[in-house]
């Protein structure tokens, strides 16, 4: 059984700022929950039902498992239908922004919202060996619940830099600045061929003024429909740019 | 004030059974409701917060609009945190499947069970000109609420046919089918000039073998990471293969 005092602590956790004061976030669902116990990675503690505890009889008595009921998983829980298991885990330590340096592709957020979509982008970087990402402090945070179920286990594996973007931008001078947006060259017939920056917008604004200044090159992906669709989702858009300069 | 009658017909319409019984769907949020508004489609009851009809007075007297209660929301909505409106519709008329052999490029899945997903690839049907898509018949349904919400207006400009996904296969002789999976050759090797049926497998056991034994050709988007990630997110595989399909 948890503690009212428990509860209150990992309902907290739902909130960027609780999980900042504290350095710990959620991980909820069975796939993604078993995906982080396999791999031997550290975790703080672990609340699942009855019925998961059954059937993974080897947690029942280590001492930072709890049981949970349905209720209290429904209180805690930030999904409308709870997944049998959580864990409590550590935030990992930041990295170095100096290591961005000598990465030959970045990727670069402005202001993404929908954890969906950060959470499948995390999800590509990750496919195509992308290593950094730069995102503007207003971008969803990575720890959010929903971000990580979208980015599964890629979260501990891309390294994610929330700030300025514009000064981290002046920062990498060696890069070429690319811009995705809708009114660019196409992007089938760019070249990619140096060390590049690969800049994505917000679902609702696209890129910031500021930051568009200091591209050298925007790319658009043309639509091939003539049914009036005006926009792709963020994160297709960053899987098809990802895609061709990975291969070109 | 809603009746008790229309909160639970309303709550129903969360189940595809009642879905299909009555015809209607739903669909929830301010932005995919406006959509909808604004492009004149017919639409049967708007439900609405007090707050929402007081930014859109024109609706208030409308016969077929109700106000809801911020309670009755929560009741009737699929979402945990709802979104002050909904509209009640009528399902599309079904197309003739024959229209499916005029298309250049169909796009086929195979047990797609994730709601954002499914609507992520119909929106990027809709904007490579894919105009039908066939699914197996367990795959999640359109009017799904999580559907509608990633598909947003796409829904209502691409076909999509439910059924034996081996029988329509066979029926489309001159078309060349196209698997995507982890075990093809890879896909920015592959050329696509004929007609082409591209077919992506689901989530969790990708492409069922009574489909593959119908495939020409398996294409793989190859991964650039060393990290050990072991798929792509099938939506964003789709993304990418669109991508590929329409620019060569």
């Amino acid at each position: 059984m948890l503690s009212k005092n428990q509860i209150k602590i990992l309902r907290g956790l739902q909130r960027k700022k609780e999980r900042k004061n504290s350095g710990l976030y959620i991980v909820e669902g069975k796939k993604i929950v078993q995906e982080i116990l396999n791999s031997k990675d550290d975790w703080v503690e672990l609340y699942a039902t009855k019925s998961w505890l059954e059937q993974y009889p080897e947690y029942i008595l280590l001492e930072n498992v709890y049981e949970i009921t349905d209720k209290d998983l429904t209180q805690v829980s930030s999904f409308k239908t709870p997944n049998d298991v959580m864990l409590l885990l550590k935030q990992k330590a930041k990295t170095d922004f100096l290591d961005v340096h000598s990465s030959d592709l970045v990727l670069a957020l402005d202001g993404i919202k929908d954890p969906g979509n950060m959470g499948t982008i995390i999800r590509l970087a990750d496919w195509f060996g992308v290593g950094h990402i730069l995102c503007t402090s207003d971008s969803v945070d990575q720890y959010n619940p929903k971000v990580i179920q979208s980015a599964m286990g890629s979260l501990s594996r891309v390294n994610i830099h929330y700030g300025d973007l514009v000064q981290m931008l002046m920062q990498l001078k060696s890069h070429k600045i690319y811009a995705c947006d809708l009114n660019g060259d196409s992007i089938y017939d760019a070249s990619f061929n140096e060390k590049a920056i690969l800049i994505m917008g917000s679902e609702s604004h696209g890129i910031s003024i500021e930051v568009l200044k200091m591209v050298d090159f925007t790319v658009t992906i043309p639509s091939v429909s003539n049914t009036g669709i005006d926009s792709l989702n963020v994160a297709s858009a960053t899987a098809i740019s990802l895609s061709l300069f990975c291969s070109k």
